[in-house]
């Protein structure tokens, strides 16, 4: 009557949304100030003024053309003020045809998964830790997902552990730097060995692997870390941004995906994209959003919030002894397990209504991840908790 | 290095695309007066001051409740809202739970297709006249896209064509009425007899055959007529609708799909389709329009321009000598071409600058589309080339 597996993926939730509505409960039995909720990746800084007066604007002009359909790659002024951003930002030469609005970094990304499946056994390499939804992204391309475990130490590239899972179905990797769960930048370092890897790998195989490059966190690094601009590396690179975070829109659902001039035959591998965009019921992203976007598109987050809070748990953990390797960007950071269980230290961590996400979903077991998007008072209410969590495993 | 399916849809442009990109251009040597441009399906009357009115509102709130994620579904109390606003105009029992948020009903048709779909053999009927890209919707689900061919006498449905072409794979219908591209709605007594096929199949098959209701133009309806409420008379329908049309917001991809409580198994229905928006890369739908929607819900569009154009443009080309079913809903008609070539009538009015689009990728050779949202004034400049189109033929 219906597909067995869409209804498994309808009917189960992510272990963080489980989590997220767990704590939604217990706040209503102990008070909502005595729930220590880090299991969500919403931003807590609200979108800044200059999104409010951009739409305040648009709404005294024409709303037929304010709210009309767009081409399907987006609204032509729109693509040419992220182009040209871009282009000043990274030195790279990216037109308005590279780019196409979409409703969020992940349809850019199914999409992209989609184009350069080549047949059933198509594979593309998920880095651990890696945002869960991957999984599910490449399934529904009938993509098989490879999973490279982490690099434990300083959550890097395990090079080797790469070399070792690629093949001749590999069309793509993605890469998610800074990254969601670790809060860990790629270093320029990291991704200049991987590109050189790929670029054996694709010589020796004969066919170009891509990487795809999930960016929301972009403009999230603290300490002011600098963010490789990855086709600059790897020219076959196709990039997948959203607005949700930078500009703290997660519910607008305006993203892009750009394929840069350097990838070969970028023409036709944005076409390809283009295609299975239809395919997924596509026909633009929001209007308005894209020109919100665009005329915000200069204005870069206030992450004092997420830095502070990023300082107080590192260094309130670590004093507490939890292994944490220090986060460079976006808002999360990972603590280790000190009996490598994830999911029973999650389960443990209940008990003081403190609510941390174990790493297995992320493909790293034996971690768990805490969101550092939240309000600074919650932090300095819940170290006690911290503190008597990791009292138990000494 | 790409799909090569996914590279020829990108590459290459609907037909009504292709005919107002041609308009353009032609508006750029002839001045834009002395086109006649039939051809796009956008609306021409503007979002009520309603629409403005909430986003005014909505922006005097919390901005990171405004703007941040909703749940896939979407917000609970914009979900209520809808479902109220469709159990009070149906007389059925919709809650929040039977409505899911969608970027606009394209997705909500992939997914419900998806979430339908048993095996390689599975197949969808397409009731010409169609609207084409739900043959790329189907390629997408790996399901058959299967074309009954149209009624011309009235464009209703032709039910020996529907039963001569069920088969035990079949697993869907979809129903677009008020139908794009012939204005036509089809009557309670249609709908009533593809029911009782519809019942008499699935019983024979031992499994249900779904409708699949696709409803933007479900509140443009002419002369007071009714436009039925499908799930009161087949339960196994589907609602899938978008506010593109009712609240002129196309760009803004704000809409939703409904598995009433009627459908067998609903609930399960509706989580297998939720679990296929997730592998479509939905994360949730435009969260501002959500609410946008809720507020605006009762706001019914102002149909008389759309309804004067459509009088206009029946008595003027009937008078001429068209054929044209009369049409009832939308804004859209159709007309035959009298050599039962549609895309030679639609190159020779390319000499008058006149956009009509052939019928022969809506599944219905030999007819030709009009949009009927345009500038009224627009009519009047161009049925001089009506009336000379036709004496070509005479």
């Amino acid at each position: 009557m219906y597909d067995k597996a869409m209804h498994a993926l309808g009917s189960t939730q992510s272990g963080i949304r489980e989590l997220f509505d767990y704590g939604q409960k217990q706040a209503a039995i102990v008070g909502k100030e005595n729930v220590y909720d880090y299991s969500i990746g919403n931003p807590s800084v609200p979108a800044p003024e200059a999104v409010k007066k951009a739409i305040q604007e648009l709404l005294e002009g024409d709303p037929l053309a304010l709210h009309g359909y767009s081409s399907a790659q987006g609204d032509g002024w729109a693509r040419k003020a992220i182009a040209e951003n871009l282009s000043r930002r990274t030195g790279d030469n990216i037109d308005a045809d590279c780019i196409y609005f979409t409703c969020g970094a992940a349809p850019a990304i199914v999409g992209s998964l989609r184009a350069l499946r080549q047949d059933e056994n198509t594979e593309v390499l998920l880095l651990a830790p890696f945002f869960p939804e991957y999984t599910m992204y490449a399934q529904a391309c009938n993509i098989k997902a490879v999973v490279v475990p982490p690099d434990t130490e300083n959550f890097q590239v395990d090079l080797a552990a790469v070399e070792a899972r690629i093949s001749p179905n590999t069309q793509a990797v993605i890469v998610n730097s800074p990254n969601n769960p670790s809060g860990v930048v790629y270093s320029r370092e990291t991704l200049e060995a991987m590109a050189a890897l790929l670029r054996k790998k694709s010589a020796e195989y004969g066919h170009p692997i891509f990487i795809i490059c999930d960016e929301p966190y972009r403009e999230l690094v603290y300490d002011g870390g600098e963010v490789p601009y990855v086709p600059a590396i790897y020219n076959n690179t196709i990039i997948c941004y959203s607005w949700s975070k930078s500009l703290s829109l997660p519910g607008e659902r305006i993203g892009y995906f750009c394929v840069p001039p350097c990838v070969d035959d970028s023409k036709n591998v944005y076409a390809a994209i283009k295609g299975a965009m239809r395919t997924l019921g596509h026909v633009c992203a929001p209007t308005m959003m894209q020109k919100v976007a665009a005329k915000c598109v200069d204005i870069m987050p206030d992450l004092s919030v997420y830095d502070q809070n990023r300082k107080t748990l590192y260094e309130a953990l670590t004093g507490y002894g939890y292994r944490c390797v220090y986060p460079q960007g976006a808002f999360y950071m990972m603590i280790g397990a000190p009996d490598g269980d994830d999911n029973a230290m999650s389960e443990r961590a209940k008990k003081y209504n403190l609510l941390i996400v174990p790493g297995t979903g992320f493909g790293a077991p034996g971690f768990l991840r805490i969101s550092t998007c939240v309000d600074p008072a919650m932090i300095q209410r819940s170290l006690p908790a911290f503190k008597a969590l990791m009292e138990e495993y000494k």
